[in-house]
């Protein structure tokens, strides 16, 4: 017997992160794509018009006809991915919410309000709980949770099991970031061939100051205690398409030895691989032993979910802090549509999208 | 009247640092080269012929029919400019030396030998004065003076002024190097294109051990007292032809402000400087404002002499340490060839070359 | 109740055909490897110790420890693929054929011998009857099946319907080739960053003489008469990973329109097609009907089998010729490893592997 | 003494091709900058505010404080060299020379006006009678003149001495052009990074009817009666800087020796190069020998003017037409502002700008 699927729509499906979106839900066990929403300009226009489809293969055809409705509520499906930018992305996603709909959202409108959860599913799953919070305090009916930045998630995933052994105090990271994470167009051929550019707006705010922060806080009640730790970040874009490269020096409340560092990474089988929800690698963090691993082009899509694991790798005492080490990314599967929907993914099994998706979750899983 | 020019070599002159070495010596106002040696296998044969020429513009027509002979003494010159890989340098920079001739090397092997200097002519002019003990400890009737690696010469000249102020204590570094760094035909395009390798074969160790604290060490008596101070480096390999960017934090034995870094840096006129020595770039740091720059395109030629300035950028408060900030600086210039050249520059106004050489270049100056 | 695969070996298996020809055995529902042969050097050695793997995704786990055999008669399989480089592969090819083996090649030592079959499935299976020819020849138990160079391949593949229509007489075409196509480490990066490198030795008359009049010659009695067409080609590397993009223009025996050209693309459906070989695309040709299309980044995987099928577009009548069009086709797929492939179960489908290993063709493809 | 340099003006200054302009301009013997022209949103500002340098060195010191002024006439100068995109420079144009400036554009809304001349210095001087027909067709007291596009102008550039001797009668040309031909942004790093764009919109007709006919083309009376050659063109934007790559086959009137073709080209000297103009380099054409040469990188800005010369090599026999061989130029600087500057000083020199031009180019160039 088949069970229905939860339908959900995107939000700006016609963009890159919205491209993704609608790739990765191509044959999901769980969600199927019944709305696809742009700006005015598209909507009443066939997705296959107006989206210029940038991704490897071809737009799913049967989706080529399907009408672009403008994103407003009205749509008919349960939960939405939001690919909006931010300049719209804040008003819609809250008329979204009020109205009913679940929002998992990859803008950053909403990432530090201290009622919306800022998720990472293997990280901070306890934060959640926040959603009482935010219905309670906003009357909606629906909910809105985000996932954080690209460059953040695979940094924060990676650091995640050393800090609950170690408490990590100090990072110190340099980031090498992929052109896609500009979006399309986004960085011009003439600013990155042959070149680097040594600054990303808004960057390095979003890690020393915002994200880690509330991404490995801990729940106290109604609100999310930040953890303590002081990060510095340099972040630069490099002429790579797609992957997070990160060098990382860390220094931990005590020290452990290399080895202990090692056993913390493959020992992590956090909740989300427990509940084994279908975007959830298994495991979520990689080590690659080889000398000069990982590497964007050879790594990026490593473990067996194309585009959502971490992966680490040369792991080696620090001259200044405990350990260095790199982390590497996906940052337009797991840094963006990947993150929503796993977010997604635990939402429905841990019963926020009412009983039926938990049940339909669990039945799925099951089979 | 036309003064004489004092006559040198190129050992190792077909790759890719002794192509740089010919280059920049076309026209040079104190040497001519009168001699090109190569490799067993391609002496006896013409330049032209010999040297696939990887540089811009074509090699020097004047010396494509010039007979390539074998790297030993007995050539027709004063100085040698060694662009000799590793496994050969040893040896035969020894050679000369002992020939009489000075040698002034771009190799690895002699660079911590306690009585071989380490320069870099705005750092550490007076280590030159280790040429006595060297000359005393090996009987030799010529000498070897050495420059850094590339990576290291950069971040150096950098800091120097900010060590002679403010004391550097740690320094946090990593690099996102050039393809020229690994010569010809060095890194495959299978390897780079659409990616980075984040690792260098023995480039950290020389970052973090070696270089920088002879560099900045103190000459006390007979040997050079290393600077004491803590480098954490992370060295990369990124898909961009020349150019080394590096992202830097330090923290110094006294908190700066911003503005006196600017200031220390704005203000820096060392020795080279102010003896006016040819390739020395006026001034010896750039510090540009932008807020995206230093970029290896736009930057790696800035300043009066193309690729031997080092550029400065984005300085802003560290949250771990004192400031963090861009370092920029040509690989294959400065940081192989340039240096070797200006270190002879030095050698020659300071009068290692006997005093005829020193008058030559205080004739051709004031000319 | 399952049927035992075919024992196949792999030459050359450490570099970058090789390790193609490992991947693509992963899983192949006729063939399992049953040896891995390389150089001397590398004989007696785990394929993952000598074998530096440079495909995305990991080497196959159980390959890791499988010993590196000599490349010589004796291991147990019964056909083999050959990656051996052109000094190496004359002799040990025939080898391998005069004690039994079925070799099935992409080295072109044979290529161009007149009772060798130089073979794309889709275009010229009945010239595998030269076999008979070779073996009364050469007295071999064995035979030797050669597939075309990766720019041919994708040029003849796209040609054979117009010409089976409308006799293709003169053909214009400029490549564009990757970098994956000089194998590993290949092209320099210093060589090709910002670059294209117009001439790549022997590809021009490979295309101009050699492959595609024997490709699209007759079989009559023991010889394949050539066909009669000219070709002009320019063959130039560019700075893409995979993928040979082509700009073609012909001129045909009788002038066909563009709709009657599409339509020769899209009704054909050649043997390797009918038989439902595993390895052969469906359909054989796509045209892309976009204006900027095909792109190597974007097409060089299409098709039902990634990187098997041919991508045509951008068709329009030619100035000079008749018509002209781009043909894009992944070079280390199809154009290496995957046309040996595909060769081989042509091979096995007609029987020429004995009538068991048809037998098994047919029973697996019925399943 | 000094004679007073010709006032001139850049229209559209803080685009690509203005930047180019305002580069070639600095310290140009004959012309001075008195006025930088932007658009609406633009005028008012500082030079250095409002435009965001993109050429390797800075800005020129002197002009960022130069306040940008609106394109329109009244502007102090004679002559305006017009860098306007298309959507704008058509009545611009006009209304300066209607206005008595002399226009040397690089725009192609004029280029194919029967009565303005198409222009390149070193093929149709003799086109600049036109301007004649122009003032009394517009009763103009100025004029335009315009440069041909990018592509069209190497391609000419190298096939005018072969259309003299031979006659030109068919070409097949397949172009690999750089980004820098699309200005900034232009390309998207996300379309050209490890890819090939096969198509650039309006440009193989510019290259099939428009352009090389008018260049090579006859005055007759008032007209330029269009020569007789047929092309085909294939346009591909490829991931390199600067310089178009041209594989180019020729069919001649008369099959001429590749010793003759070579003759051709070298004997070349035309006008520009017999006017010693200062943006003419000596020779025009260049022949490289080496067999993989010319490459964008290295020969792009060969020559004695950089990026003015037109590059050719590879020549050899074709199997269809008489010969092929490869064209590479500088497409942002002869292929754009650098093209129009040596327009400008042809006219200077030719007395279009009146006899005190002339006198004063005369006075300049024996100097």
């Amino acid at each position: 017997m088949s069970v229905p699927k939860i339908k959900v729509g995107v939000l700006g499906a016609t963009g890159a992160v919205g491209q993704r979106f609608v790739q990765m839900l191509q044959g999901h066990p769980w969600f199927e794509i019944t709305a696809l929403c742009a700006s005015e300009r598209n909507a009443g226009k066939p997705y296959g018009e107006a989206c210029r489809w940038n991704l490897r293969g071809d737009m799913p055809a049967h989706l080529r006809d399907v009408i672009l409705q403008e994103c407003a509520p009205g749509i008919d499906c349960q939960l939405v991915f939001s690919a909006l930018p931010s300049e719209t992305a804040g008003e819609i996603e809250e008329a979204f919410a009020a109205a009913g709909y679940g929002v998992c959202s990859n803008a950053r409108n909403h990432r530090y309000d201290p009622d919306v959860p800022l998720l990472i599913p293997e990280v901070n799953p306890e934060h959640l709980a926040l959603l009482e919070v935010q219905r309670r305090n906003r009357g909606w009916s629906g909910f809105i949770v985000t996932n954080p930045n690209c460059s953040t998630t695979h940094l924060v995933s990676a650091l995640h099991p050393l800090h609950l052994r170690f408490g990590v105090k100090k990072v110190f990271v340099v980031t090498m970031q992929a052109i896609s994470g500009a979006g399309y167009p986004g960085v011009s051929s003439m600013d990155i061939l042959d070149n680097i550019v040594p600054y990303i707006g808004g960057e390095e705010e979003k890690m020393e100051e915002k994200e880690p922060h509330k991404l490995l806080g801990t729940l106290e009640g109604d609100r999310i205690r930040p953890a303590e730790l002081t990060i510095s970040a340099h972040c630069n874009r490099v002429p790579v398409r797609n992957g997070h490269l990160e060098a990382v020096s860390v220094e931990f409340e005590e020290a452990p030895t290399m080895e202990a560092i090692l056993e913390a990474w493959e020992s992590y089988r956090p909740l989300a691989q427990q509940l084994r929800l279908p975007s959830a690698p298994q495991p979520a963090i990689l080590y690659n032993p080889a000398q000069d691993r990982p590497q964007p082009r050879l790594d990026r899509l490593a473990g067996t979910v194309p585009g959502m694991a971490t992966v680490v790798g040369r792991l080696r005492p620090d001259p200044l802090f405990h350990a260095k080490f790199l982390v590497l990314g996906h940052n337009t599967i797991r840094g963006a549509a990947g993150g929503s929907l796993l977010n997604a993914e635990l939402i429905v099994a841990q019963g926020y999208l009412g009983p039926e998706g938990a049940a339909l979750a669990q039945s799925l899983q099951v089979a």
